[in-house]
């Protein structure tokens, strides 16, 4: 069993199936083909508003193509600390964001705090053309500590934003497990919250490679796709990353895809914690993060379970993350087979 | 039939097998898998000398990832004028280059002659830091116009960049139709002939999506991985690039997929001048520039043949791109069929 | 006597004289002073219109902040192949520009010709998101061979680019002398004939070091403030940038100093001549490009004179400049002291 | 009495005339002139080392150009939160750096502290091409908050930076001030501590605008010029940059000046405490932070004193900044004249 990450996992069956039935005929490039033409309204009637739909094959580059939208040359974008666009994009938002500068924050178990934004935003002394001002908010669903913001959270976040004049960007590379997480309708922890471009990750649940820019505000279209096609993340053969989001909305597979992995998660905490571990945070999605002392890690991968430490939180610290394919049985049964 | 690209092709049987073999089980991400590993070696074999392969999903991130470890800030990339990243990609030279330039030069059928080139950079006058000194050349086989560098061509224009000092960037995004009509070594338009970096094509010849970044200098891989990262283009799933590409070079695939397109092509060009069409340049890979008159192209129109038109060389000029499964048997017979 | 460059030429007394009397007295920093806060209503004066002044210290840095409010990082900046900001200026335009590409067309003695922008604009083939489509056009003033556009030039261009959209920069290191030349208003060849921008010189034409970015449309001011700033271009004594702008356009300081280096380029004219030269281009402005053989270029040479070769226009031209302080009786007299 | 900055102040007498000087004669542009030919000699003598120099107007280009050598665009330069060019820069670390992020970390009064260095480099987790990694390091002599490293802080910075593989860069803006209050020999703070570049600040010190990039590794020249000529820092009338410069080294001039304004800084802290004011920090060179309550603020404004509120320190702090010609005896009567 292989928990180092949820990116681990092979494409799932309907998704395969879907690029598979792709490959019989021929197809206009760049978009202009049938199933990308069908991105848009298939999107707009997920997230009950009109949205555009700009598909990337990587978190990473929807991440980076859709922050460049909101952010000027000169400008800040707002994050957790801890956030992927802070960690684990290289320098990748000055990059497509022509110098575009991080400000980091604090908040616990990866999440921004409504209240602390507020004050962090109210307590910015602009100096005009010498300082990096705040322009946008980036937050992170799940968060990449496997927590997730309520939609009154997002909520709030949201009305700081608006508050303090600020664009308010999602990372969503696992917005499919926060919404599992949260039983509620997409809408309400996007668009409603006052969320202007998300990146729908579909890549860790599921499909071969392709996340999606989703725009709630259109204006932004025209420069998202220059800044996609300039990076060289427009595919010719567009299609196959239009067919894989299709199938993956398809029938909410991906919410089950999501539940799966929620699911799995939590009955490996279970197993874990069984077994003398204990949760590092309340675990809410896919992703568990646990502190457990030597001789159970050790007994853990004696048994072939991967898994990763993860020192950012302590030398004791290790994270698990399940995946639309996590055997669920053989997890609950980890007390028993390891012993 | 549809001629307007060989990107409006699917993927090819031995390709998707080699995807869906992948989706059984766990792999690790970012190219430590199984699948990514065997990469060096086996370009390694294919170009009878030591690669280091960086795989990207697209032609132009492997054109710009490619590119953008052999020119500093300040310096020049003297390409054609009709160079597809002159032309075609957008500001991506500069964006990925920080700020490199372009410095188109003219030459017939969209190829860069030697000896212009050898007058093209000894004229130049540098300004010391106040110009924008060369420091790269790069050339496109087979070319935007469909023509083919020989092997003594290429040759020549690395023996002129070495004399200038110049790095050597080759866009071969139809790379295989270029191999398959000289019926060379791939060495032999390479490193043998003083290539510095390949972008090596598989999407348009049969890849659901990937171009592979091969260099032929070792000491580049540091700042083109970090450089792919940067720009988004690091696949968590790497091994499906991998995968794509081993298959893509297994049995001479490759090889076999291209001999086809450009057979076909051939093929079509003598259809073509059966109807009464003449070629604007001696097509040598799988695509075909011709002019023909109104009434020829209305009635290849009619019977649902699919092309373009293509300004850039006459008003009666039409580009048609054949691909590893054109129908060769149909294309023969189109005189017959079309009347 | 030194015509290598106007920029060898010293500061003029007028000039240092203002400088010397802010030498006296505190005054806030960044442009709140006295000084500064009297540029936009004196160049408006000047003008016939509100302006917004945003100074710096070299022309390079005028031209690259002074485009940068015009074009996208997507975007292509037509100029004249021989234009300062394509040949002189590193790869400042795509830095300033986040990646906007020069694209360059041809003319007569470095000058665009409507007609051919015109055509050239009309005929662009826009590729979308693939192509780098002309944002901008930038012409300089006088041009870079020592010509000047007339008053129905200038005003031709600004047509083309009203018809197509575009832009209007002119780049106006040598603005003086063409209006000198001219003996026009300066609205007519700037905002009157559609100029959203002029880099508007001093350093060559008396300054210590300073240029203003003259900008005809105010909504452009706060990038332009942020873009200056960010590139090290906002001085902390800002007052002496403004004070010399002050005492430069006061009692047409400018036009005085730029007669008197017109006149000398022209007395310098009939000299060479006289000795058997012959001008490559008809001299309007400051600079001279002329043909003379190999003797008399030694026998200038010998008598102490300092020029320069210009290889761009052949290997017997050599280019003369003329600045505020040529003494014009001693080149009056050059054929006879010279013999 | 103007303590807002010590920008606020005027050129100096010796600088002044070094610029007056220059306005006889004709000199070659862009540093080939006489003085510019001087100043590596003449920085050299001063620093006990061969160095080479590199000068600009305005610090922000000093720091921006001179740290654009130091790292590579994937790279970060680790500086302390209240750094200048963290907090007074815009954008312009990653926009000169093509991408270089800036990794802020805390310290008292505005300084790193070598052991928080040593951990904070020991500890970093790189995460290959993913994280960005510290590759410069970056203090301020004297600091944002009137301190100063003595030359054993230096020396440790310097030993932690080579222990971790950094370059070390040198803000040093008001770098006068700190020698003349160490009252050390320059080389002991920079090149013998393991500085590779440090920007020596005259602006402030009775210059008219230049500072000097100082390159203790000459390897960085080509680099470093061609970065500030694409930034438009490369003057055409360079030998008013090289006038102002050796005037200012010239018989210690930067030294007496930097002394003056020390002096007259603890003559005012003096005063202030004698009249309430308490410091915030140990004030060591021309800056002095203090606290004081609103009336004491309010009679100082009633008498025409100008300084600034720091908020960043506190609602009470308060900036005063003393020059190289602050009236020392009126600041000494302040108790009494103020009352």
């Amino acid at each position: 069993m292989n928990f180092s990450s949820d990116n681990v996992s092979p494409i799932c069956p309907e998704i395969l199936n879907a690029i598979a039935a792709e490959s019989e005929s021929a197809a206009l490039p760049y978009g202009a083909d049938d199933k990308s033409r069908q991105l848009d309204a298939a999107f707009s009637a997920l997230f009950g508003t009109d949205v555009c739909v700009i598909p990337v094959a990587t978190g990473t580059a929807a991440n980076l193509v859709g922050l460049s939208g909101l952010v000027s040359p000169f400008g800040g974008v707002v994050c957790h600390h801890h956030a992927h666009i802070n960690m684990t994009e290289s320098t990748g938002v000055a990059f497509y964001g022509s110098g575009a500068k991080l400000l980091g924050i604090d908040g616990p178990s990866a999440k921004i705090e409504a209240d602390t934004l507020d004050r962090c935003l109210g307590s910015h002394i602009s100096n005009g053309m010498h300082s990096v001002d705040p322009e946008c908010v980036a937050i992170t669903q799940s968060t990449e500590f496997g927590t997730v913001y309520d939609v009154a959270e997002v909520q709030a976040i949201g009305n700081v934003c608006q508050k303090h004049g600020m664009r308010l960007f999602m990372d969503g590379a696992r917005f499919a497990n926060a919404v599992a997480a949260l039983d509620c309708h997409p809408a309400d922890i996007t668009w409603k919250a006052g969320v202007d471009v998300l990146s729908f990750g579909a890549t860790k649940n599921g499909a071969l490679a392709v996340d999606a820019i989703i725009l709630f505000d259109p204006k932004l279209r025209r420069h998202t796709e220059k800044s996609r096609k300039r990076g060289g993340h427009l595919f010719s053969k567009h299609r196959y990353l239009a067919a894989q989001l299709l199938a993956y909305v398809q029938d909410d597979l991906w919410l089950r895809n999501a539940r799966h992995a929620n699911e799995a998660a939590k009955a490996l905490q279970k197993s874990l914690e069984n077994m003398g571990a204990t949760a590092a945070f309340p675990p809410q999605g896919n992703e568990l993060f646990i502190h457990m002392n030597d001789d159970l890690a050790q007994r853990l991968r004696d048994a072939g379970i991967v898994f990763r430490p993860w020192a950012s939180i302590g030398p004791d610290a290790y994270r698990f993350v399940c995946a639309w394919n996590s055997p669920i049985e053989l997890i609950k049964s980890l007390p028993q087979s390891i012993g």
